[in-house]
C-alpha cells in the first residue's frame, strides 16, 4: 500500500491530466478512467479521459459525472492498459510520455515514470478505488461509485469469474452504499442485447448439437449467420459459453467461420478435461478450461475432426 | 440484533432438532437449513434437515457436510418458510410444533414459539449467517460457508436482483474467504441447464417477435413445446426475462399456454412503464416492473389483445 500511497501523492501534485484507456474500451478501463477523472476534478484540477476508439453507447452513463474541460495537457495517466500497442490510435502520441500507469495485468509492459501493477486485483477499478481512498479530499460520491462498480462488475462477469476475490465484494458493498445504481449497471452490462445480437443467438441455438453420449456439445457461427442477423464482429462475445452450459457436457466447442474454409475453434471444458492439450492437437493452445485453435477445411470436415479427437479423450 | 441473540441462546439449549425447509426447496431454504444443521452438529448436538419434497440433484453438494443422524425429535426450527402451507407434505406433522422460525419474508405467518423475521435481508441465509456468528463455539468452516454463499447467491440472482444489499456482498466476501467454492456454486445455480431445458430455450427463441417499433417483444411457450423438449413445469423459470433483454424494448411479454385456450401472461417492463396497470386491464396485477394475468382465447386472439393494449400505452 506504500507504493500506492506514493502514486496518490504524485497525483495530488499534478494538474491538467489526460487519462488514457485501452482500445475497444470496456467497463473496467472506462470506469477506472472516469472515476479518476472525477476525483481529480473534485480536487479542482483539470482532467480529461482520452479513449482509444469511441466507447459503445451503453457506457454513456460513465461520462455523465465529469465536466468537459479544455486545457493544455501537462500529465498523462494510463489505466487498465497492459501494453503500448493497446493504446491503439493514441499509441504514437502518448506511448513515451506516460507519467503514471495503473493496471492489474501482470504482463504489463507500458513504459511510464511510475507504475503500479497489482495482478491480484480482479479489475483495475479496484486499484483505482483504493488509490482514491489515499488521496486527501476525494469523496466517494455517487458518480465515482458508479464508475468503480461498473469496472469491477464488468471484469468479473458480475462476480462469477475466477478472478473475483473477497476484496471485489467488499468494494462492491462500499460503492453500493455510496449510491452506485448497480441494478441498472448490471442490466446494461449483462442483460441487454441488440435485436441483431438476439437474432444471432436464435440462429446459434438452432445449431446446438449434443453428441458422444451427452459429453460433447457444439455450436456453429457462420459468416452467413452474422450477415443474416446483421451483427458486427464485436457482438459475438459470450456465445462460446453456451455449449458448456448443457448439463453433463464435459466439453463445449464453438466453431466460428472466419473466412471461407477457415474456422476459429473455442473449446471450454468442465471437470478438469484439458482443453489446452486438446487444442494443441490442432496447433492451438490456452488454458485447461478454455483454449482455442484454428482449423482449415469445410465445416463438415472440421466438425468431424473435432468430434473424432474428442471421442478419443472423453 | 438482541432478538437474534435470544434466538441464538435458545438454539444453544436445544438438542435433537428437526430443521424444515419450504416445498420445492431452493438454494436459500436448503443452504440455510444445512448451514444451521452443520452448526448444531459442530456443537455436538443431533440435527437433521427435513426437506419438503426431494431437492433437485444440483443441490446434492449442500448435504455433504452433515452427518446422517437417527434420533427422537425434540425441537423444530423452520428456515425460509413464509407460511404453514409452504411446508407441503410436512404441514400436518409440524405446523403446530415449530419452536423457532427464521425467515426473511415480511409476510411470514408461521405459528412458532419464537420468530425472527428480517425482511431487509435478501436471503434467509444472511440471517442464518448472523445467527451462527452469535452462537458460541460455531466456526465458519468450509461447509457452512458453502451453504450460506449458495443461499445468498441463489436468492439474489448472483447479486443482480433488487433485494441485493451491501450486507449481501459483505457476507459473500466472508464466506469466500472461508473457502466456499463460489465458482462451482454459481455454475450449478445459474449456468448449467438440462439438455431438455436448452432444447426449450431453442424453441422459445424461435418465437421471439419484436414489434411496435422495437418497443414490445413477445415470446410464446406452448404445451406442445414443453412436450417436444421434454421439460417439466419446474424447468420453465427464467424464460420470462428473455424478451425484456432486447435493447430498446420497453415491455417484454411471455405468453405461456397453461391448458387448451388458457394462457398465463408474464409482463416485464423497463424504464418505468407500468406493468401492473397494464395487467389490470386483463384482470391481473403485480409490481410496476413485473406483473401477470391470465387470458382465455386462442394464441392469436390473446396475442392480438396484448399487442393492441400495449400499443395504446407505449
Amino acid at each position: 500500500m506504500n507504493k500506492l500511497k506514493a502514486v496518490a501523492n504524485r497525483l495530488m501534485t499534478m494538474d491538467n491530466v489526460h487519462i488514457l484507456t485501452h482500445r475497444y474500451p470496456d467497463g473496467d478501463t472506462l470506469g477506472s478512467a472516469y472515476a479518476l477523472c472525477s476525483a481529480l476534478q473534485q480536487l479542482g484540477k483539470k482532467a480529461k479521459v482520452i479513449t482509444s476508439g469511441e466507447p459503445a453507447k451503453k457506457y454513456d452513463f460513465l461520462k455523465k459525472g465529469v465536466k468537459e474541460q479544455d486545457f493544455q495537457r501537462e500529465y498523462v495517466v494510463s489505466v487498465d492498459v497492459a501494453a503500448s500497442s493497446l493504446l491503439g490510435e493514441n499509441e504514437e502520441e502518448y506511448k513515451d510520455i506516460i507519467d503514471i500507469c495503473v493496471d492489474h495485468h501482470g504482463t504489463n509492459s507500458i513504459e511510464a515514470k511510475m507504475k503500479y501493477i497489482d495482478a491480484s486485483s480482479a479489475s483495475a477499478a479496484e486499484i483505482v478505488f483504493e488509490l482514491l481512498g489515499l488521496m486527501t479530499g476525494v469523496n466517494l460520491n455517487k458518480h465515482i461509485a458508479t464508475c468503480i462498480y461498473t469496472g469491477l462488475s464488468t471484469d468479473t462477469g458480475c462476480f462469477r469469474y475466477t478472478n473475483t476475490t473477497p476484496k471485489t465484494h467488499l468494494i462492491a458493498a462500499k460503492t453500493m452504499a455510496a449510491g452506485a445504481p448497480w441494478e441498472m449497471i448490471n442490466a446494461e452490462m449483462f442483460e441487454i442485447m441488440s435485436p441483431a445480437r438476439i437474432e444471432l443467438q436464435k440462429l446459434v441455438y438452432n445449431t446446438l448439437e449434443i453428441t458422444l453420449k451427452g459429453k460433447l456439445a457444439l455450436i456453429v457461427v457462420t459468416l452467413d449467420m452474422l450477415k443474416k442477423a446483421g451483427v458486427g464482429d464485436d457482438e459475438v462475445e459470450g456465445l462460446a459459453n453456451i455449449p458448456r452450459r448443457v448439463e453433463g457436457v464435459l466439453m463445449g466447442i464453438t466453431i466460428r467461420e472466419k473466412e471461407d474454409g477457415v474456422f476459429k475453434i473455442s473449446v471450454r471444458t468442465n471437470e478438469g478435461v484439458d482443453a489446452s492439450s486438446y487444442c494443441q492437437t490442432f496447433g492451438g493452445g490456452g488454458h485447461v478450461a478454455a483454449s482455442g485453435c484454428t482449423i482449415e477445411g469445410t465445416l463438415e470436415s472440421v466438425k468431424k475432426a473435432l468430434i473424432d479427437e474428442a471421442q478419443r479423450i472423453l
